[in-house]
């Protein structure tokens, strides 16, 4: 196991909140887990690579939309538990709702609104469902 | 209860993870965690208001350094289990290590490096311990 894997304060379910932040925009993108594996395969192949508590499983970000980030840095917090990516967003997708990003809704009189358009359909990202 | 804050989706420990974002900069400065009790402070004081996982506390950030943060706008992400405040960082030092932020270790070639400088010593920010 490498050392700086080791160094990550990672959670009682052996996992760490990654921040995707755009380089060339800075905006924040989303906020997903990642464990061991998914550091280590990030860092291997320069792609985004999440750990889905969901679904349990690897999830290689793009692996259905096509919308993979590559890995520009990774940075690591003071006390260990928070990795912040630097990424180029393929597409200019990061969202499964078809938005430039996950953090779409912004908190306005009270409500949770939606301040960013959808620039894709999702099911032209992920084909129709049956 | 206010129904914004019911459509977070707060984890098993009514906790949910709040990056602060430097409104002016982009730059990401620091991940930690709100509950209710927090995000409501944080909406009516205007000042962001964290819960101390540590110190099992809420945290009004800057209440030891004087380094607050002013939270200009909240946002969501699409399944609402992380939030993203947009701050003025007062003092430009989000980080009790004295530096801006707390995102300031890279990985390089297999290291965690300390790419950002100390800006303000510890011990002039929260006095000497006895």
């Amino acid at each position: 196991m490498s050392a700086w894997l080791e160094e990550v304060a990672w959670n009682e379910e052996g996992l760490v909140p990654a921040i995707a932040q755009e380089v060339h925009t800075g905006q924040v993108l989303m906020l997903a887990w990642m464990n061991r594996e998914a550091l280590e395969t990030t860092l291997q192949s320069g792609h985004a690579v999440y750990w889905s508590r969901s679904r349990q499983r690897l999830w290689h970000k793009g692996e259905q939309s096509g919308h993979e980030q590559v890995v520009k840095a990774i940075h690591l917090d003071c006390d260990h538990d928070a990795v912040l990516l630097l990424v180029e967003q393929k597409g200019d997708i990061a969202c499964h709702t078809g938005r430039h990003r996950c953090f779409f809704k912004r908190l306005e009189k009270g409500n949770w609104t939606s301040v960013e358009p959808v620039l894709k359909h999702p099911n032209s990202i992920y084909g129709k469902s049956g």
